[in-house]
């Protein structure tokens, strides 16, 4: 129950930054509704597809899509006030993809995978989605910039294996996953602190 | 059999759009090719894959591969004269997105989902051909662009689920879906109508 | 096993030459791992998906997780000498694309695929990865390019077949495809050979 208003929260997050970022790019109204649509299931369809669960859960339960929608009108009526709202944006995004990791991860966990697996799996749920929106929207993909983070995601996977044989109840441990990619995510863009590039522009060649 | 023969009229219709999009590329004849195949099966692909219908259904039924190479290789032998039939490409584009629509909510009724998926499935089906096409070629995404495109497979698609309740045979209303389709996207291309973009340039920042 | 060795050699190149891309992008450690994964395994999961192999391939196979991540810590660790290993890097990834060509027909064959469908499932396999690359990278997808890169995979699988009566066993047969592939792609190199693109810019408008 708390992680499904979780989840519903960070798909609510994703929805209206998709559709944040279509109508900056002046796309029409069904456009909006696309890439809000888009950014919200991407990386959840690409999971499920990889793992086998067809159809993609979005398509079995209808809760996602209201709440894609309703999230999408929502922005499209408040889209003048809404950059009032940017840093709570913010911080549902960064909910969103600490939600998405765990969600990925406990997907691969069902399915029998191994934890490196799991955390790829809970890396791609969080972060595709962002990806896919920036694609279609001429964007430079997120994971792309100097900002962290699918690192986030993925030193909250690794948190997750890591204490594994300290607890018993599996839902503890996923809490904790989210606060270390909310933790990291948010001390990173305060501070500004990104992980260095490895190539100097004189190295190339 | 009278879907059948749009479905391969639609076919041949985004192969060829996708060989004239990729020789505008000046791509060599492979990659006319492989574009004009990925126009013409991508929507179709995403859709079955999504669903769990796999192998995807290209792979299964010869005669849309036959149909493919057949297109890419007339629309490169009569690449010069191709240009007089642009009315003619634009016109069977606009039945293969009607088409692809139709089919696409029928593959989500087969699979037992909700009506909205459907429509979603429907567009997908018609769009996405395009849309990766447009990606792998370095164009602007055609959801991206002015014209109403997507827009016109979601009406379409509502248009089935408001009928739904005054027509025994199914197959009636995918002509009327399709027709619906069809008549939005002339309409708006014949009279330069687009939905308006919800933002203006001086709301941003 | 000799299949698999070559198998993991072209991990190895995929993973490198993406890893290569990532960091000439000035990406951060996690980013250059993430698309390190990606051109590795990006050819091999659409073809599994696109079969219905799932979860797919490299998900139960933790040797080529394993092998990837070794890469990308090489070619970081390595980054200022491994421009003298570019032209083994080439090698490395011809002989990726001639292996993974021959993986792909194979899968094609094990799911009672037709001929033409397995030549795509090769070339799919032998060339999404990279184009995934260039595409989160920014860069001008592979295929794009006037190199001879799907030209070669697709002449292959066309090999295999033409030649499939003559030969009792598959795995001679397995070898003269990467043989062709390779050949192909290194005269293409050597000799600046591309095919001809079939639009002059005069012909467009």
């Amino acid at each position: 129950m708390f992680f499904q208003i979780i989840d519903i929260l960070g798909t609510i997050a994703f929805a209206i930054s998709g559709a944040l970022v279509a109508m900056s790019k002046r796309m029409d109204p069904f456009g909006v509704l696309i890439i809000a649509f888009v950014t919200a299931v991407g990386g959840g369809t690409l999971r499920d597809v990889m793992v086998g669960i067809e159809p993609v859960s979005w398509m079995k339960n209808m809760t996602f899509v209201y709440v894609i929608i309703g999230s999408a009108v929502f922005a499209v009526v408040f889209r003048k006030r809404i950059s009032y709202l940017r840093k709570s944006l913010f911080l549902f995004d960064t909910i969103g993809i600490s939600l998405y990791t765990v969600i990925g991860i406990e997907t691969g966990l069902i399915a029998g995978l191994h934890p490196l697996i799991c955390i790829a799996l809970g890396t791609m749920t969080a972060c595709f989605g962002g990806v896919i929106r920036d694609i279609l929207c001429n964007e430079i993909p997120v994971i792309f910039r100097k900002e962290i983070y699918a690192t986030a995601c993925i030193l909250g996977g690794l948190t997750y294996f890591l204490l594994l044989h300290f607890f018993e109840d599996r839902n503890y441990l996923f809490v904790i996953v989210a606060v270390v990619v909310i933790t990291v995510r948010l001390i990173a863009v305060r501070y500004k602190i990104s992980l260095p590039s490895l190539y100097k522009k004189e190295e190339l060649e």
